[in-house]
């Protein structure tokens, strides 16, 4: 009970404790309901101010305020200043808080689907996600997926590709997969462990002592930009590409359904209108943040960018291809979600090959 | 005088008709400046409802009317329909339309620096626009081209990449390019001139019979998404990539500086927010359109997808470098301007041949 009141407090006013009745907040004619000023909180899978992603929810959060003249407040938590980063989903399905911030795979213990909605190893990347998501029917099944518990899901950021990871082992075969102790959360760790690795669960904070003690052989984060941040390149010897595990992870906002329909037409636009930005925007901020960070990474400490061995990918897609598929078996939704995944991704690679390729 | 009547008629209410005086308008907190209904054209250089691009900015003045509340209403126009589409820069900039929708190397006969903000040979791509324009000074510097004009420009849309054209002669070396009668506007028609080849200018409705009839040998357009649409493929034996004409092409709104400014703070913000979702929706739009429409090209009409050889895509290249340059050196703003690009596209390259090797 101490964390739900804590809830509450740290909201200042609710949605419910701002308006009291929908009607009063409801009526976006009315001039008493346009200077109203609804106040929602938004929990997040990220550490506090987390470079990239919790500034980029932290962004989303002020777009709104701003695209709404102050009549719709959000305030931004950290992981573990109200929830902790996996209770995001629960606690926003609930009503307790009306919005999130965080990324669909990490609920792929309850939903298997929800991995397509942010990344899959060997998926789409960034541009062809927001293809699919946007214009494909991706969106519309990702809400589908999460009606039954009250959400309301959107894009809201993508981290454009992550590199394969920091190595203190190189990889020259097949054969150097086996043993190999890595830290790799997510999909991508289970495919290393079909392949005969060790994958390992290890928070970002801890990732650098591991690598530097030798307790793993390599690590996978982020890309360039959060990883230059975080000093890898001090602890481990080669950078390799290319990121197969996450090609374009889509980050998400979660919004409480009846919070959001409790909200005038307008005001719902500019939630949505507002992660959308986020986006597009988080994605601007990776490409051009990663070009940098690379180039230092490079010019300034010498890292060893390698590329993985092509007989590797091609060992590791046809592993991925399996489990991706796993994914999408669960019952009815999950077949529907993997055959429109699958079908974008096969017409979106014959277009990559054309329009990539100068 | 009798078009600048006629302007005036179709706005209905135009800014100033509709608030008389900037305050009566411009105070947000008040209620009867909330339900003023405040109304704008929009001129743009495309053909009316032209797939893609027209559609976009109908689109953009949707996205305003509902972001708004109905607030600021927007009337698209399309090229020639209020005034002809190379005039928009003109008629926006002085005032007598609030706002339009085009591409900025329209204007490269005045500005020959504003061809970078929307696209140039070998240049960025959809994304690295992005993240040059929002996040690498970009839309500064492009800000700072528009500003004497009275304009304030913002990025509205991406084609994606474009390809590199039909054709009915094949390419397989330099020489082939010499003589070639190939419709090919711009910069791009610049290089292929300066590589010995005939570029004409030819209205897009006016394409397909010229390949027809055998007056050009080849054409570019768009990529398959339009290309499907206009049928070119019943006229042309051969589709070529990769676009290395227009990489990425970024569509612009221009807004007057003054017509901006006599918003009130949030419908500003709004204009400017539904600018970039616009951006982001064609770019998601062209992604997934192009992908069908290549399958159908392919696997429908049986069209050969040809790639040019490498030795004419290196020497396109070293001509395009050259060209590109000298679109930079007019004076100081271009000579910053160009400098802003390339070292962006230098640390870009760097990150696509790492990022999108998969």
């Amino acid at each position: 009970m101490k964390r739900r009141n804590f809830i509450a407090a740290a909201g200042a006013a609710t949605l419910l404790g701002a308006c009291g009745q929908k009607q009063e907040c409801g009526d976006s004619a009315g001039a008493s309901a346009q200077q109203e000023t609804i106040k929602w909180n938004m929990v997040t899978t990220w550490p506090p101010g987390f470079q990239g992603l919790g500034t980029g929810a932290e962004h989303l959060a002020s777009l709104i305020g701003e695209l709404s003249n102050g009549r719709l407040k959000v305030k931004v938590f950290g992981a573990g200043e109200l929830v902790p980063a996996l209770q995001v989903f629960d606690e926003v399905s609930s009503g307790s808080v009306q919005m999130g911030h965080g990324a669909a795979y990490y609920w792929k213990g309850k939903l298997p689907a929800a991995s397509f909605f942010s990344s899959v190893p060997f998926g789409l990347n960034a541009q062809e996600m927001n293809g699919w998501l946007l214009k494909g029917g991706g969106l519309e099944l990702w809400q589908e997926l999460y009606a039954p518990f009250n959400l309301v899901p959107m894009p809201a950021g993508n981290t454009d590709v992550q590199m394969a990871g920091w190595f203190n082992k190189e990889i020259n075969s097949i054969d150097d997969l086996k043993g190999l102790k890595m830290r790799i959360p997510g999909l991508g760790g289970e495919v290393l462990k079909r392949a005969g690795g060790n994958p390992e669960l290890i928070a970002g904070g801890e990732i650098f002592s591991a690598l530097e003690l030798g307790r793993i052989d390599a690590a996978e984060f982020v890309g360039p930009y959060n990883d230059l941040a975080f000093g890898f390149y001090k602890a481990a010897k080669y950078y390799y590409y290319p990121g197969w595990q996450e090609p374009g992870t889509t980050l998400e906002a979660i919004v409480n359904k009846q919070a959001l329909e409790s909200l005038p037409q307008d005001l719902q636009e500019i939630v949505k209108t507002a992660c959308l930005i986020a986006n597009l925007d988080m994605l601007a901020e990776y490409t051009e943040k990663n070009n940098q960070a690379l180039n230092i990474l490079v010019e300034k400490h010498g890292v060893q960018v390698k590329r993985l061995p092509q007989e590797v990918l091609d060992h590791l897609e046809s592993i991925s291809e399996k489990l991706v598929e796993e994914q999408g078996q669960a019952n009815e939704l999950s077949k529907r979600i993997y055959a429109s995944y699958k079908d974008f991704k096969q017409k979106a690679n014959a277009w990559k090959v054309v329009s990539q390729s100068l």
